[in-house]
């Protein structure tokens, strides 16, 4: 476990600055107490914490996501809830969970039973039982990328899908690509419904076709490339638009494969940004969603929620990466 | 000026605890804390704040929007949102705004040469020149009712309207209405379009059909119900949704003085919970806009933005409020 001296060198300041910022001494600057907490959170650092406020814990459950290492896609999503959690002094338990458990366990029961005030879900399946139970909760609960209606307790929050998929195609567009393929994510998921919508509205807005054997869902893994690359490419696909990062560096392979060079032949965009998108060959261009701020917000919606206000819908901005995986096109014969 | 014997009076407290309250002392309860705040908002208190933090200001726009006494739809958002902004140690000042002090001032400039560090924009019609502005504003922004798309520093925050017209007309079908008629607000608002795609909606998940002489667009005054109610009797409406309350108490009126009762003869669903409405004759069943709640989230966003998370949109939860303006239907010969 990081010590306070620990977080002194990494930020290069002294230990008592560091047990300021800790203890909310008054006589350091707002900045530089926030950099004190959240390096003390992302070093795994804890402490008693103070005597007056009672036991507050909030709960992270996690499905079908990773999260354990910085590369992966979770990572700075939990880290981000941690940090704005700990600053307002709550503990939070991180939960793996799966569909047997959420069997046996009643969601509103669970929480109870265990003192969580509030919790945050990401990655569930649309037929998790917890899904259909969130219908009715009590809790307040913040539920990453899927929507529940009808619920004051319940929050969706996620990345402006819609945006994010427009800027894609406007990228391409403006790089002078026409034959623009889709290789969506998972059928029978909200974002996946989303990013569909927004593909097909915004080549619409670009007065282009939505060619049929140039779009399609796939599952949110590399491996979806194969089945649909080769129809893409002979159907004279110039870009490819993908339903997240993984699929795009399916993509890319596949298309290498074939004999097809990225970016001279054919432009790939990715989805989220996870941190290896920066080290494939070439450099992934994409479309980022900002987990750690996505992290900040689940708990800035949670605390929210605990204090009534019914928030529905939070949506954060993505942001076009442009590396170099797309160029002009150049039209093959 | 309410001083803070007022406030004590008020809460039933000692001047003692208010004092506390005011001065973030640790040993009151955070909920006591919070009450003597948001109480000293409310009745106008105000004090020299600490000298240890420097001049913060927020600023609050309004335009097209009434807000100076309770019985006001901003009265309550405001105040919302000075609460939350005055926990947290802001100053905010509250500006009415025309279009023609928009085309004299730019927004940006004005915000920083008046010491602004983000504004709450209520109220702007789409063609006001800020709103063009706001493309490309880099001052943190929070928008009512309207959406910027493309700048992580502009955010939009509503109700869900989708959802409260879907609760109207669902309340309407389950007391066995089906020529259900709609009455929306002004044409070119963000707010009438989503109300418009829910209500058609709605009535499609019922299997009823959207006939064309019973939905029109008028403007959110109760002025607009004139010259379409008549129509919507004679095509033999037994229920009408609302845009807003104003609409709705236009509505009424006009079936009363044709001789239709309301609710018995007709059902009329308003959209706002204004604090009027419950004053109308019949009490007017309406969807409830959560006021404070909008306001307090706005200044929580403002900061958000203001710490670079990119927040795009936020809804609200509307509430069905269940008054004496809707009956089950009696089919009229």
């Amino acid at each position: 476990m990081a010590t306070i001296k620990d977080i002194a060198n990494r930020l290069g300041v002294s230990v008592s600055t560091v047990s300021k910022g800790l203890n909310g001494a008054s006589d350091i600057s707002d900045e530089l107490r926030q950099m004190v907490l959240d390096t003390a959170v992302e070093m795994g650092y804890s402490t008693k914490r103070s005597k007056k406020v009672e036991n507050r814990k909030l709960c992270i459950f996690i499905e079908n996501m990773n999260y354990e290492t910085i590369d992966e896609f979770g990572y700075d999503i939990v880290l981000g809830f941690k940090q704005n959690a700990f600053r307002r002094k709550w503990d939070v338990d991180i939960l793996p969970i799966t569909p047997a458990f959420q069997e046996e366990e009643k969601y509103d029961t669970f929480l109870l039973k265990n003192g969580y005030c509030g919790a945050f879900l990401m990655g569930l399946a649309l037929h998790d039982s917890w899904i259909k139970q969130l219908e009715n909760t009590t809790m307040p609960t913040v539920l990453f990328d899927n929507f529940i209606s009808g619920n004051p307790n319940v929050c969706y929050l996620g990345t402006d899908s819609y945006e994010g998929i427009t800027m894609a195609v406007n990228h391409l567009v403006n790089l002078g690509h026409k034959n623009i393929a889709f290789l969506n994510g998972s059928l029978y998921s909200l974002v996946s419904d989303q990013r569909q919508e927004a593909f097909e509205s915004a080549m619409a807005a670009a007065s282009l076709p939505v060619q049929k054997d140039l779009t399609a869902y796939g599952y949110y893994v590399s491996d979806s490339a194969k089945y649909h690359v080769p129809g893409f490419l002979s159907a004279g696909a110039t870009a490819v638009v993908c339903g997240n990062d993984l699929i795009a560096k399916g993509v890319i392979d596949e298309c290498t494969k074939r004999g097809f060079r990225v970016p001279e032949d054919v432009s790939v965009v990715g989805f989220d940004d996870i941190s290896i998108a920066a080290t494939f060959d070439p450099p992934l261009t994409t479309i980022r969603q900002e987990r750690n701020e996505l992290g900040r917000c689940a708990y800035d919606i949670l605390n929210s929620l605990i204090h009534h206000i019914p928030i529905s819908k939070t949506l954060l901005r993505p942001k076009l990466i442009e590396r170099e995986s797309t160029a002009r096109c150049a039209h093959r014969d």
